[in-house]
């Protein structure tokens, strides 16, 4: 489509300018002190929609921070595509690690550095992007509906009851998702199945106040040393997590499976040196990539506890905390092994302290079909920019909304992600390729393209 | 003495405002941004030091803060006692669990709430005051100098130097401090041994930037874990420390010791609940007085890492640190447990991640003898101010500065402390009792007196 290619050309500068301008908003979703920010953040995006060229576009309201919606009707008779993005960020800390402001996007050997620029700011507006293209050209092939949330990286607690509330609204054919990343530019993939999550957060109270560990010291227990104690005992010699029942419904993939998953273009000692460590890690009995794709894991987020400023402080604490979270797959879900989690920590603390076990936020584990037509088209629109075939692979993190699409819409997901594995996302200096940025909006037209065709 | 009754009476109400003004000065030594307090607090005790009848007193600058200097000649050929306390503060943290603020002391039951009230502000202050009485009322039994550090919190690592220079300065005949607790106003004690301390932090270091915990969680090792695994492998299950040649010098107390020791007024049941505890915890095969007063232990005193903020973050950290400090008995040495702990966690750290260790300040543990005549003096001194004998305990805290005392002076110490042990010393609502304060103001006197005396 000579007229797609055309028009991004003469517009580049412009859709650069204005990712950067989103991206100067600390949409911060989870620091209550970013509010104002996060609503700024959306009252922006429902402006890009109409200057897109949606028939209408709004800011809906939730319990929490709001959701964006648009779209474009061209024909009710056509195929409908719903696009679901979102515009919060993770925090940015730790602040003083990002060799430029967090919130202050700069352009460096090609890459956009920015928190938000890959996850999602940067690929949730290739979509806005894309609709434009096909819009002020006229070449727009589907109806397109666009869903763009603020609380993804919270948990995204409010949009269930939105998808209950607007069934109707939402009546869609498919969903399109890019927060995900392929493997490379060179090897082009799409993403055929996400990892869910369970959160927790945990404290250990010892003695009622903080001692003098001079003192007390040999006295009582010390809730960090007893904490430390609970998350080693979480995994065995051989990295598999202890907690009874975790397991039970983990499906081991077939052979065919695994040997597909790695063929996967994957170098292990480049990809441990670009991490800068000696060797990789985790449960023994699987390859690195079965493990970040396909296996469930235990990490520690956060942790903290007693005296951590300057200096020494001879401190025998009352209080340590943690923040761990566990990541799904297929038939594990979230409220299940949180509360396997909660039983086991419960069951393992020693006498001499008090535990008190909190859920955050989860999200389910989903696989989506690779025999859809709707992902057949994603497979098509790769072929036809990229000039290859995309690689399927299995994606580590958790987008929890798309179980939800599937329960509440009854809708399939597809995953075309843009964004690469050292894009930093929830780490300092998040980057996104201004080549990746513009790629993807000269592949989803196409996507819409193809998905619109009859099966 | 009638003289030292009456003149304390006449002046009582003002010997506590001026304890509470200079309560009112946060002079936190860990924490740099409180360097001008602390400065601004060494000038005010030596102006207290001149008000209280010395000929002479002086605040001296070190590398770090300074160290006030005062004393009182009488006569040359009488015996010297060498006081020394501290003007220096723990850091108040954390301020939202005080009832009062730290440095805004109040009277609440016959109890002075605030930082630094009994250590050592209120205890060290009793001697200036004490000198105050025998020098108004012309009783002077001896000479008197006072030395009064602020670096006590953070190691005293001035004071050795300190000493070195002014060992002419210095020369006396004991030492005498007050920065120590007693069991109970109606079972008052005297600490007879202190142990050590070698106090250490750890860096752990896996991925070189904080990662997407669902994009690599289960490809790299998570330097908190590994951390807690670390920690959790210090002790075995006895709650014996496992590193190697820890208690190599360590002596059994014997037969006799062990039963004076566990004879002092203590009732397990009633320290738990005090301490909010459903049961003690320490060392098998040791009594909780024994674990705290002649055993080495090992607490981990802050640990951070990861997110700690409001909300979750899916992040795999790149860093864990920790404060991790260890309580000496005699023959243990801070320098010798200091290189074991630092070569023990190199040893048991994973190839996947890299640790660095760093030793803060230590401290050597102390025995003071119970048979010298310095001790004795103290002894009287107590049966004549309480009517009851001083039962000789084990204190489990460090004042890292007895050793240094005896190396570089060749001076014994009487720790002749009026604290308790429910003080909240380096806790929130640190407190010290008025009566204990002005009992501490009888007392000092006679120590005087009863040391002047010929052996």
């Amino acid at each position: 489509m000579q007229a797609w290619k055309e028009y991004q050309d003469q517009n580049k500068d412009r859709f650069l300018d204005e990712l950067l301008d989103l991206l100067r908003i600390p949409s911060v979703s989870a620091d209550s002190k970013y509010k104002g920010d996060v609503a700024r953040c959306a009252d922006a995006v429902k402006e890009h929609l109409m200057k897109a060229g949606c028939d209408s576009a709004e800011v809906c309201p939730t319990a929490g921070h709001p959701i964006v919606f648009g779209q474009k009707i061209v024909d009710p008779s056509l195929p409908t595509v719903l696009v679901y993005g979102h515009y919060d960020v993770q925090p940015a800390d730790p602040i003083n690690l990002w060799t430029s402001g967090p919130f202050e996007p700069v352009i460096r050997d090609g890459k956009i550095f920015a928190r938000g620029a890959c996850d999602d700011k940067g690929q949730m507006f290739m979509h806005i992007k894309a609709l434009e293209v096909m819009a002020k050209t006229n070449t727009l092939p589907c109806n397109v509906k666009i869903m763009i949330e603020g609380e993804e990286e919270v948990g995204s607690s409010n949009l269930g009851k939105f998808l209950e509330d607007n069934k109707e609204k939402l009546k869609s054919d498919i969903v399109l998702v890019s927060d995900t990343s392929m493997i490379s530019m060179e090897h082009p993939s799409i993403e055929s199945g996400l990892r869910g999550l369970a959160y927790m957060e945990v404290e250990v109270t010892g003695p009622n106040r903080d001692l003098h560990s001079g003192v007390y010291g040999g006295a009582v227990a010390n809730p960090i040393n007893i904490l430390c104690k609970m998350i080693a005992s979480m995994h065995d010699e051989n990295n598999h997590i202890t907690i009874p029942g975790f397991y039970e419904k983990v499906q081991e993939l077939t052979d065919a499976e695994k040997k597909a998953l790695n063929n996967a273009p994957f170098d292990l000692k480049e990809y441990a040196d670009e991490l800068g460590v000696k060797e990789t890690w985790g449960e023994k009995g699987y390859s690195t990539l079965e493990r970040t794709g396909t296996r469930p894991t235990l990490d520690v987020n956060g942790i903290w506890g007693g005296y951590t400023g300057e200096g020494a402080k001879t401190v025998l604490p009352s209080k340590a905390f943690a923040k761990i979270s566990m990541r799904l797959v297929p038939n594990q879900t979230s409220d299940e092994i949180s509360n396997l989690f909660k039983a086991h920590f419960e069951k393992i603390a020693p006498a001499n302290v008090q535990v008190k076990v909190t859920a955050h936020h989860g999200g389910e584990p989903v696989v989506t079909p690779t025999n859809s037509h709707a992902y057949k088209a994603a497979e098509k629109a790769i072929q036809t920019t990229f000039g290859k075939d995309p690689i399927p692979t299995r994606g580590g993190g958790s987008i929890p909304i798309i179980a939800l699409f599937e329960k509440t819409l009854g809708l399939k997901t597809v995953l075309l992600g843009f964004g690469l594995d050292n894009d930093n996302i929830h780490s300092p200096n998040e980057k996104y390729d201004v080549a990746n940025y513009f790629k993807g909006i000269e592949t989803i037209p196409y996507f819409h393209k193809f998905f619109a065709e009859k099966e």
